[in-house]
């Protein structure tokens, strides 16, 4: 079994519960996060709706907007971007299809699409019921 | 050493708080997080107090209940159930013990009794002390 | 690749997103989570401002107060602190300098000042660009 950890814009959410759930894998668990990349928030422009307006008016853009402008406008606190954390736990052999479902609806190809982790998990127990591995995430 | 990862219906909390203490494991840290398993946020008669008034009646529950009935009658959005996400790393030789406390106050035997997932860590470090691997988490 | 999870005080957040900066690894991702060590909450007095002062006052520290005090006089779920969990996915040969550098901010010497885990990451994707492994946390 491996963990897969997505982290998204929070705008992607629905979108990756909708193809998760058509792909038949709609067990995970959803959390609210800040999170931030290489980008260090990146731009108020690629934001979107990932940012308060205020947000955006405090950056006050130039013409060129860098990432040098919003360095030096804003406290590095508001740098982090709230984002969603998805969690799945699922056979091995289903990593790739799922990852693959996850990018599709995700990939803007702007700073801020996110990131997918994979991990292993050793076991995985169905409280209900006591089953075990596979069968727990059956 | 060992990661548990412990997803529980979020009134089973305090009992399950309390059964981790009277073992001798007290560590660990407390998430909130919106899950769903198999059943899709379950029935709304399976939630009990996981679910607030206004949701139950939005369903509308039928004399028998059943999944489609939720599933066209509230958003995607709904189905996902709060929770309470639980971690601790524990060392190996224990995983078992601790897995079977959780279980033992947290099955009902109906829908949403959660999900326990068990994972590698490489190495635990307490800040206070510099302490590393077992002795972080003794 | 490894994902490190640190477990600090809520006031040692700039701190250690500052250090993390200016040692060139600024991806991370941030939540809130309530968390409870061997020292089940630790003394009012060793908290700081990571208590509401309610919570102190509730508390009736003794002269010479102890945690039979705090257990004794408030709610267990009042035991656990609000701390911030951040996670970062970092290559092998990083782990040692960025757990260095963590500890340096976050070390007070008393209790409370959290656990750094060490775990293994078996892939990691950009979702932007597909990028994958190293390539993707670069």
């Amino acid at each position: 079994m491996k963990e897969i950890t997505v982290i998204i814009r929070r705008d992607k959410l629905p979108a990756t519960k909708k193809v998760l759930d058509e792909m038949g894998y709609p067990s995970l668990t959803i959390q609210s996060v800040d999170g931030r990349g290489r980008q260090k928030g990146a731009m108020c422009a690629e934001m979107d709706y990932d940012m308060p307006d205020s947000f955006c008016t405090a950056v006050k853009l130039t013409p060129t907007p860098s990432e040098y402008a919003v360095e030096h406008t804003l406290p590095k606190a508001a740098l982090y971007v709230p984002k969603r954390l998805l969690t799945l736990v699922v056979p091995d052999d289903l990593v790739s299809t799922i990852v693959k479902g996850i990018i599709k609806v995700n990939k803007t190809g702007r700073h801020g699409d996110g990131k997918i982790f994979v991990s292993p998990v050793e076991n995985a127990i169905r409280v209900r019921t006591g089953e075990q591995n596979g069968e727990a995430i059956a």
